[in-house]
């Protein structure tokens, strides 16, 4: 394990505090009096911010100077404008020759575009250099690369605008670089260094699979070259393109039949082939990877928590008096707040500092102050909920009311709802079976019968009966809630819309989605859910890094295949796919569509990577460019298969470490443990608040949400993300991390650290 | 959990004990003084036997008259029988209507054969059925569905010998039940329970697979069935059908070609679906099998050690006297090894008992008793291991083996080795880049020429010189060695084969093989190769399963769609697979050889399975079925794939689990630990071992073992295999266990032993 060592700006740091006490290094260059707390708010708040977003803390403004270019930056304003510039910069590609047909732009207005688009992301740049020093564009590397793309493309765009003509511009497949590197993106970062974490094991086995493949080749080569009508194996390359796309099973049995229609025999070759390079070493290149991404993921989360931790160590100083250096008051840290969390009432503060300062000492310790990033994200509200929201309504309304809420809160009122939505399938179930003349007819019967409004309305009367019994705010608080009133009345806009057009059949498939309702009722199900919705931040990030690739091959399939899009209409004649190919004006055979699969503009190469990343039959695809091109544009789709099974494989594994992670925790954690987990309860008494804020106006502010003179509980509400229930998994293996960081961030001998608790556990065993 | 509920026999046997002392319940019918002990080492055995079979105590012999047939019925010559009858069942199917083309025999040859090899079957099973009692027929059901199994073929193979004509005969699908239940399969049968123990989630899983392949079908038939030319989505059964197609990604992108050239957007329903039911919930379906996988992989192991446990348990009253309940004495102990371990020597016995006794007390405690099983599986040696073979040879050819061995020590010698292969893969590019006139040529050139009889005798110098350092028996002791020596031998003989028979070019695949030695170069392949060794029990397993499943459906698909192997020529016109089937006697088109893929008979079945189990393309098969036959026919098809993605699946479950266990082993253990785990050594006095075997006769015998009147060192070496590795691995958890199965077996209050170790604590921290 590295040690960590100081960056050059703390050592700065710590030496103003030997000086100075608790002055922030930006107070110390503007050297003011009283102002200097407004300075070391800010800083701290800095701190924690980069904390949170994982961001290191060498890139700190260094000077009060560089203040203002860095709030520029760190702003919702530039994040927005950011974002939209990269978006432009990509969506540029369908205006671009060869366009999608209904967007193309002349060439001026594209130019233009692009070159305003660039010119908004090196302003930015230059602020950001501004304040980091503009070394860091030969330091950082992903500040490097940026400027270098930036340089390239505007020098491409001003070429395309004086030409006024697209020339083989190969380098747009960089683009997605901007948006990578956007603020919204810092899990697709991840996600992606992660994928390059785990590329060593996948270029190994990859080194394994192609000795076999290899092997096979030369073997398949020497069997059956000299068959007659056998184009699979005729030359060696041939032989081993035949074997490369075995692997992926896309030609079998195609590949075999040739050999297998001249002698039998020869299908032992094939099986013993996908024996054991798919069945037995494909499936442990995915162990591999599972092993290697299980290391990473738990390591992720041991940088994001100790950095974080190492954040709060940064800001703590800047947060104390010199009276009291080992603890923070409520006054700076509600003014540290103010900056960190503007958004936060004044109420969630005081609730905050309270649950922060567990040993109720009026000023937190830097132990209690490392819990500012879990605390910041409770929500609150009181422990004593207020009556229903119906109490103070007019007496017979109250009554409807109570009602509801007493069949809301009915034992059978569930299994009722689960009898209706079953009855729902079944009459879904008697109406498709239904003969009807036409699709129209069958439609409107499914989707626009007297059973469809029936059901629809008993549905929305349950969502009626549960808003009345507990309120909106907490009906839509439920996800399933949400689904169960989304899909309905998505289910009744359907049906309105097939009223008036019965030829917009589409809306025929929101009638079964209530059914998914059924599947809570299984404990797998809803572990299965649960898992989705852990998943779901790594889902987002892997579907933008596909996006994002997927850009990145398409540009560079348009530039080199777009040309032949047309060429492939009838061709591969006297090759292995020659059918799929075969084209007529009045109508193709059922298998000759695959003209369509081509580079013609940014959409049908979407679509045909896509067909490439699904992998059955993409040997057609390849074979058919290979022949209207030439043989290296295999290279292509080669390294395009290779890169999807790589980023597949890690969502798979992915996938596996998620669920697994869900089912241990659940074993580990039982219903209760988790909702105390979940919750943190403060006690405010109104006098103590007093004496800790000490701000009369502050204290104004406070007194609808506590009771003056009396005592006030509320409750803090965790949400139930991934990291929540990591800390909770891992909490014995954090200890030992804490220790380790520790020992390394004071550079403390470890063995000095042991001896020392060897004497202590010998004093306490001999006192 | 459940508590074990000791069986009738074990009260009569603890009956026994009360009043008996050491008698065994065989030995108390007899009722013979002295004859006891023979008997009780015989249960004993029979006991420790059954606890390594993992056999229901509840099958043991109850009387000394059913000792004969339960000793006959355990035997390797009943065992060999048994394993020849069933394989000759199952060969069968070879010979009869449809057979394979040269193995064609008369129906009254077949019939008969048939009859002989159930009848051989049945004799057995009465047997079987002499000690176990007759009921065992209604109680244990595999013992009843092989019993009903033989009843129903006996019948049929003599009608069949009766019309002289085979009818259909459905039921030989079944014959591989009589080859799971030999006692071979004992895995098979293992492994045959692990797959229904993991079906319960994947049915869950699939259907909520079926909910969205269900929904989707609906949607697609709404949405295109009116188009024109596309086929797959005319009625609500053909778009389902398409729907689960698209599921195995076989039919992608043909299906979505259709609607695609009708709109673009189409795209977005093939992809939406895709994304959903192959991205996330098959992968989520891994997850699920995944994790149960390995919670029944543990269990299986809990429980296999607990029941061994219980055997020592039942054997240890058996062989101790009366004065001496506590301890089984050395004499006992080798009486019970004659039954138990007849080809284990004296000197090993002695070994054994010496390594189990760790008090060192002279006899052994029911707790040392239970180490038997590992200690029964050590292979001993000396440990100061004699001086080299070659020390008392002929002084100059002393000399050379010394500088052979002096050769392999030297630490560059594995370099060069390594250099050489390398060197010989390069010979073997060029050879390749060479142009030839023809085939033969190539191959002669590659396998034949003067740079591989080069290579092949330095690589056999090599292999010479080691044998000459370390001697035969260490040399075939490391897998590697055999693999070189192997593969090196196998090449030569290749390449003498070429020299006489140009044409037979397959031996060029033995070359190459060589080069897989580099991977051992690595950490990350040694890992691989480590698991496929841990693996290779379990991939035995799953092969006869899918063989034998492969049977059963090759038996159900050769009765119903044998006769329409013929009709499948230029079938299927005017449906989406045409193309695939179109015949001409004067060679086909590339793809049209899908004719070939029938049930024609069972070898021609086996590789259409095959072909069904790869997934890709396999519609087109059942397409054709469904042509040909009937649209039910589908099912067959649609059950086989779901059979073969069960299966698949967990095999990639159990391969994940094995590498993880692996390397969390190796994360665990020190290669030294690892090495100190596999070795235990024992020491003994030769005045020690008088005292201990008190039979001057059986001294004798030890004389050349042991060194008279001095001290021995022996080393006994474990097998490397995943129980004790899991043993180790799980040393925590398999004391957890122990404490449960006591306490429970005893009928313990938890709470009670709770207490208990609460109070001696308490006592311990105050003393």
């Amino acid at each position: 394990m590295k040690i960590h060592k100081p960056s050059r700006h703390l050592f700065r740091y710590y030496d103003s505090l030997d000086e100075m006490g608790s002055r922030s290094s930006l107070s110390r260059e503007v050297d003011v009096g009283n102002d200097h707390w407004g300075m070391n708010y800010h800083e701290a708040a800095i701190f924690l911010e980069e904390g949170e977003n994982n961001e290191k803390f060498d890139s700190h403004p260094r000077h009060p100077a560089a203040l203002p270019a860095y709030l520029l930056v760190h702003n919702n304003w530039y994040y927005g404008l950011d974002l939209i510039a990269s978006l432009v910069l990509l969506a540029l590609a369908v205006a671009e020759e060869p366009a999608v047909a209904d967007f193309t732009l002349p060439v001026g207005i594209h130019g233009t575009l692009e070159l305003m688009a660039l010119g908004i992301i090196t302003i930015e740049l230059f602020l950001k250099l501004q304040w980091t020093g503009f070394s860091t564009i030969w330091k950082h590397k992903r500040t490097s690369i940026k400027a270098g793309a930036l340089l390239i493309m505007a020098c491409e765009a001003l070429i395309v605008l004086i030409r006024q003509e697209s020339h083989f511009r190969v380098t747009r497949a960089l683009r997605p670089i901007f948006l990578v590197d956007t603020k919204v993106c810092g899990n697709v970062r991840r996600f992606i260094r992660q994928i390059f974490q785990s590329l060593p094991p996948i270029l190994d086995m990859l080194g394994l699979l192609m000795f076999f493949v290899s092997s096979y080749a030369l073997l398949g080569y020497y069997l059956f070259s000299d068959h007659h009508h056998n184009l699979y194996f005729k030359t060696l390359p041939d032989s081993f393109v035949s074997m490369f796309v075995l692997l992926t099973t896309a030609n079998f049995p195609d590949v075999m039949m040739p050999s297998y229609a001249s002698s039998k025999w020869n299908a032992i070759f094939f099986i013993s082939y996908i024996g054991t390079v798919l069945y037995v070493l494909m499936n442990l290149m995915l162990a591999v990877v599972y092993e290697t991404f299980t290391g990473i993921e738990k390591d992720k989360f041991r940088k994001l928590l100790l950095h974080k931790r190492k954040a709060c160590k940064l800001a703590f100083p800047l947060l104390v008096s010199k009276q009291n250096p080992d603890g923070i008051k409520f006054k700076q840290f509600s003014g540290m707040m103010q900056y960190y969390a503007p958004r936060i009432s004044n109420r969630d503060v005081v609730l905050i500092f309270r649950q922060l300062n567990a040993s109720g000492s009026g000023s937190l310790t830097s132990e209690e102050f490392f819990g500012i990033y879990d605390a910041a994200s409770l929500r609150w509200h009181l422990k004593d909920p207020p009556d229903p929201w119906f109490n103070a309504a007019w007496p017979p309304l109250r009554f409807v009311c109570r009602a509801a809420r007493a069949l809301v809160l009915w034992k059978y009122f569930e299994h009722i709802v689960y009898v209706l939505i079953i009855g729902n399938g079944v009459a879904m179930f008697i109406r498709i079976a239904q003969s009807a003349q036409s699709l129209e007819e069958s439609a409107t019967m499914f989707s626009n019968s007297w059973d469809t409004y029936l059901f629809l309305s008993i549905f929305l009367f349950e969502a009626l009966i549960r808003v009345i019994a507990i309120g909106w705010t907490q009906y839509i608080g439920s996800g399933w809630n949400i689904f169960d009133l989304g899909v309905t009345l998505a289910a009744l806009l359907g049906s309105l819309v097939l009223l008036f057009n019965p030829t917009f059949t589409v809306v025929v498939i929101l009638r079964p989605l209530r059914l998914l309702r059924l599947f809570k009722l299984k404990k797998r199900y809803r572990d299965i859910f649960g898992t989705l919705v852990l998943l779901s931040p790594l889902m987002w990030s892997t579907a933008v890094v596909m996006l994002v690739m997927y850009y990145f091959f398409a540009i560079i399939g348009m530039e080199l295949f777009a040309s032949s899009s047309e060429a492939l209409k009838n061709c591969c004649v006297n090759t292995t796919v020659e059918d799929f190919f075969k084209y007529s004006a009045n109508g193709t055979t059922a298998i000759g569509y695959y003209y369509m699969n081509n580079f013609g503009n940014l959409l049908s190469s979407g679509v045909t990577l896509f067909e490439l990343t699904v992998v059955n039959n993409w040997f057609i695809i390849m074979d058919a460019f290979a022949h209207v091109t030439n043989q290296y544009s295999r290279i292509f789709f080669m390294l395009f298969y290779l890169y999807t099974m790589v980023v597949l494989t890690i969502v798979v594994a992915s996938v596996l470490e998620a669920f697994r992670f869900r089912i241990q925790y659940k074993r580990q954690t039982s219903k209760r443990d988790e909702e105390q987990m979940l919750l943190e309860e403060v006690r405010v008494e109104w006098n103590s608040l007093i004496s800790q804020v000490q701000d009369s106006k502050y204290i104004d502010g406070l007194r609808t949400n506590f009771v003056p003179g009396g005592v006030t509980i509320y409750v803090g509400k965790r949400r139930r993300n991934r990291e929540v229930l990591q800390r909770r998994m891992y909490m014995a293996e954090i200890e030992k991390w804490l220790v380790e960081d520790e020992v390394l961030d004071r550079g403390i001998d470890l063995r000095e650290v042991a001896e020392g608790i060897l004497d202590s556990r010998l004093r306490d065993s001999t006192a």
